[in-house]
């Protein structure tokens, strides 16, 4: 394993340059002055093995990649049936028409629980009287998933919530459709401020682990969330984890992963889908690289994440 | 006129039960409380000849018949290119997309002030300091129109403040997208006491007549706004006035008009456009029906209106 | 009128500078060859009084200008509610989705016949066993009207018949929608050659004429179509006749006009929206400027034509 | 085994009762015609083990499940990346407007091979210089995958040949936008022919084998296509290969599978989703029941997997 672990640090070398190809977000200054060229990456087997890489002790925001633990979350709060009458789980959604022409036709529900509008609805769901109630729950379930402290970047949620118009149109679209548990402000106080937990590759890696061992907890030996919720959520990072690159991804990579405009990946490699690996009996991969295409996806990072996965046959399908 | 006046009285209650094939808006309980057979008209001359019939004592509030005026208001307080470089004149608008779906990218502006995003970002735009001032100025540029005092129906603007997220999603969108000069709130509280002022159709024709002679009030004899701004108004009215029923109005109808899910409808009618008829300077007319279809036109108002037009050749093409 | 005449002349020169702004339109190589330079105008009156200035002689095809001509023959032939069964007058279409994504769901009619969906149904409309038939008797119909002998430019028909798979499409999917009355490859026959008739700006003007008095031809003294189809016809133009830029014309220029790739613009305007013009009694305009925007209207011509509107108060508002 | 195969038999009959909430596919007569209540399954291990159930003599049409064997074949007969410049990989199309509206724009390319513009564009890639060609390559490709004669049912394509017109508008689309590699006609005949070749359910099962062996036949042990082509057929599968339900049929079913309209499903089962299963080395499955839901998939057939797939512990994710 050391000599993996040695070809792991060359890869992130090899593939650092392509950062050049993207940016860091520019819409919040947080993450607009990070250092582009960063690149870390750690994998951890569900022995507690660990390999990592890069930059592993930069911190960042979870974004995106929030929304498979709030789903996650609020699946064991309401129920898988709850939360699918409110979210639906398709990639595609031709029922939507535009906002800007509706004045008076009835919307259909989210279509899917990775895009803006159906975060924000399961934001909305979760357990909790007050926004501070629920992301405290969702602090608490990380806190039991990683064994560590973890908290708000408060400085990156007061910057996304005071650019958070085009969320703050989403939240009352889905307000006035009948599609959120909560009151506007409450559910983006929530969204934005679970998009800002700071965690690092570390942590991403052991995210990705639990959910690639179907809930199960492999270190604690805790069954932390239903089988049937991971493998739906694994299903959901597939069909649409990689925003509008989901498509190409899992046709060129083949891995259940969840990206975030902070540059962050999380891939939860299952055991049967790694078989050949150095991680035989599965793995969670944390990737963090922070120059990101225009379609959302850091692009070091599935470059790196494509080279892994190919020359260690880890593919689901 | 007289003869022509009893033919009116006889044209209502011919047309009246067509209300039945429509029904009182049901959001708002202030509206769905109307009587649904209700049938008025007016009609005021250059010359202040006037013609009345149905129940034309009633008060309803303006609804989207408030748009044309706050967008007279607008292009006289920040001029027309001002006014235009924040929402197009175009019936159609191809480039937008769902809001649903955007996540990230850069939407246009609202492509006419006739739809309710259009007509937020006018409200918006209108000179004042804070909501009430602006909704003052309205009102003031009103009671000059029609000698009279007029008011916001408090209990109708409360009812949609409350029921307003549809509308305020959109102007969260405006927002993000820069579209707005105003606050949303601030926008939103314009926005929607000016759709709760209260008329009668008496005050309908008065404005009316005013637009169709080109913003001179023949009464007052005083230009109230640039005839370029009336042309211009009328040509919205034309191509996007009575909703998505537009087309077939200007097609079988002909003339300028604007309705409201109150069941109001405003038309200005030119003089050129009326040689043959009773009012062979022009007139303006103000019809109230409050049973409308599922476009948002008052059914019997629009049938109403299409009699008169033909029996009497109002027509502007 | 000599000096309006004259007056006219200079405009020309003035307005042709313009054509740099735009580009004869490059799809088909007969209109990619002409001379974008080329300026010219025709004005005729209901007694016969005619202006011509700049490239009179220029003889060009009719395009999308074909269309109001086939929509009134159409009705002619057929009647008004057979050809309204099939073919929409709202400019906008909401319930259109894109036919790509399209497998299974019904689609409604097009949503108006100055679109190529609606154009290519009303030729399909057209009296006649064959597309031949059908182009005689529209020939005929036209040279009715123009007192000369008119016919199909075959080498742009041929061009545009050989790049046709776009609207080929358009008619294959009307065909599986039931919106065509006679074989696909006919309907498409009839409608490039209509688009291929060839005319002069005095044509156009004399096409307007007969649009803006109402169906009656004033120098034959025939009525020629029925008024309410000539005001329908208007009313599509002004809501639907210049592409996307319906709305801007309507509001800025007023008149019910018709555009063509070709650069063609016809203009219809009627006796009442022209008492203060030295044509008081109405008049047909017809303009040819083969450098055209990137919506498809003449940007010398839509110039000129404004300048004329404004300065002889021509409107229909 | 042998309980397994009996535990089959009854769940056959199980789910047989399911097929009254669909129906057999109405637009092509030998499809409406069909038994609505039939039900058959079959299942193949790389040893060659079998076990089938229900009708499993009816032959029936593979309609869409031939796009994943044309794409396969285009990806051998042209490669990978000439296929993916000409049809894209991602489940949604946000890029796609109206081809109703569409009169200038340029398109971009199908978004995935799965959806019928995108399999056409698939089918005019295919090797051969005629339809018949193309046609005769796939069959010949198949025949070797099948070790049997396979053909045409020509009364079904002769059905769907005549009524084609929205494919064939489709095709128009696409060679209007330069993404067909023959004459419109060509292609289609190409299209229609594969939807129309009859098999039974054990062929179903053996394609589905070879594909979830990554293209190697296990039987007839010959890699027929390459290991990077399977896995990315399984993605499109598993994105895009139940229609509208891709998205539910992921997180609830989690198999590679593609539907089509006579009722047919496809599954690849790979060796390491079905360890627990009876085929712990994996298998093909294919599933007839004609009633389809209005998605397009067998109700019965969805429900019968879903519950193998869950009792079996079958799951990709």
């Amino acid at each position: 394993m050391g000599e993996d672990h040695t070809k792991i640090a060359q890869w992130v070398e090899q593939f650092r340059p392509f950062a050049k190809e993207g940016n860091c977000a520019s819409y919040i200054p947080a993450l607009a002055q990070k250092n582009p060229n960063q690149l870390a990456i750690a994998i951890i087997g569900p022995d507690g093995s660990k390999m990592k890489a890069g930059d592993t002790t930069e911190r960042f925001t979870l974004q995106s990649v929030s929304k498979i633990v709030t789903f996650i979350l609020a699946c064991m709060d309401k129920g898988l049936s709850y939360v699918l009458e409110r979210v639906d789980v398709e990639p595609t959604g031709d029922t939507f028409n535009s906002i800007v022409r509706l004045e008076s036709h009835q919307p259909g529900k989210p279509f899917n629980p990775m895009i803006n509008a159906g975060a924000i609805t399961v934001s909305s769901i979760l357990s909790g009287d007050s926004p501070q109630e629920k992301i405290d729950n969702l602090l608490h379930f990380l806190e039991n998933m990683l064994g560590k402290k973890v908290s708000v970047n408060e400085e990156v949620f007061q910057s996304e919530w005071q650019t958070a118009n085009r969320n703050r149109a989403l939240a009352y679209y889905l307000m006035a459709s009948g599609y959120l548990d909560c009151p506007v402000e409450e559910a983006l106080e929530v969204y934005l401020k679970q998009c800002a937990i700071e965690i690092d590759v570390s942590d991403l890696a052991m995210i990705g682990l639990v959910i690639a061992n179907d809930g199960y907890h492999p270190i604690l030996k805790t069954q932390l969330f239903p089988k049937q919720v991971a493998k739906l959520t694994k299903a959901l990072m597939v069909t649409c984890g990689m925003y509008n690159a989901s498509g190409k991804f899992a046709a060129f990579i083949g891995l259940p992963a969840k990206s975030g405009v902070s540059g962050a990946i999380l891939a939860a490699v299952p055991g049967h889908a790694s078989i050949q690996s150095p991680f035989p009996t599965g793995c969670g991969i944390g990737i963090y690289g922070p120059a990101i295409d225009t379609i959302g996806n850091s692009v070091a990072g599935v470059h790196l994440l494509k080279h892994i996965a190919t020359e260690w046959n880890m593919n689901i399908f």
